[in-house]
C-alpha cells in the first residue's frame, strides 16, 4: 500500500505541477491505467493519453491551486480541499474543490475524482 | 438524481444530527441498504441497523463537527471538509475529516465514505 509519505508528496507534486504548468509533472503521478472523473458525473479519461490531454487543457487556463486545511489520507487514499484561480474568456474565475486520490502499491494514482459544482464556482 | 438542495440538506443535517447527540437524525438520512466506511479502509457498516450502531458508539464520544469550507455537490455526491471535536478517556481531541456521500434518487444517503487518519488527529 502506498505510504502516507508517499500520497503527500504526490498531492504537493499535484499543486506544483500547476504552479508550473507543466501537464507532464501532473501526468507523471499517474499510473498507465489511471482513470480521471472531474468533475464527478462527467466522461471519465481513461490512462495517460486522455489524462495528459485533460491537464494540457487545464493549465492552458492558468490554473493554480491552493490547499485549503490538512490532506486527509486513509488506507489507499488521500482527500484534500482546495481552491483553483483560473481565468475563464478574460475573468478571474476561483473554484472550491475536493478531490480524491486513490493510489496502487507503487503510489502512483489509479483513480482520481474531483468533487465541485455551479455552485463552488464565483466570478462568472 | 438528488438535487444540489437535498444533498445540501443531508450535510447540514448530519452536523446537526451531532450537535444534539441524537443518533436517530443521522439514520435517517441514509438508504435502507446505505454503507458506511468510516474511516476509509475499516470494515463497512451496511444497513441501518449497523449504522445505527455507529453513529450511537460516535455521539457517545460527544463529536461536534464544524464545516471547514463549501459543500462541494457534484452529480449524485457532496463532498465536504470538517474538523470534529470529541472526549476520548477525559481528553479533547479535534480530528479534520473530509467525507463524501453518494446519494440514491430518493435524496438519500447510499453510500458513505470518511478520510482521515493518525495525522489529522491532535489532542492525544
Amino acid at each position: 500500500m502506498a505510504t502516507v509519505e508517499q500520497m503527500t508528496a504526490a498531492v504537493h507534486g499535484y499543486v506544483e505541477a500547476f504552479d508550473k504548468g507543466d501537464p507532464e509533472l501532473a501526468v507523471a503521478l499517474f499510473a498507465a491505467e489511471a482513470t480521471v472523473e472531474d468533475p464527478v458525473g462527467t466522461p471519465v479519461k481513461r490512462g495517460l493519453d486522455e489524462i495528459r490531454a485533460f491537464y494540457t487543457a487545464s493549465m492552458q487556463t492558468g490554473a493554480k491551486l491552493r490547499l485549503e486545511g490538512p490532506i486527509r489520507c486513509a488506507a489507499d487514499s488521500a482527500a484534500f480541499a482546495f481552491r483553483v484561480q483560473l481565468t475563464l474568456e478574460g475573468k478571474m474565475v476561483t473554484v472550491d474543490v475536493i478531490d480524491i486520490f486513490r493510489f496502487n502499491d507503487a503510489g502512483k494514482v489509479i483513480e482520481m475524482k474531483a468533487y465541485f459544482g455551479p455552485d463552488n464556482m464565483t466570478g462568472f
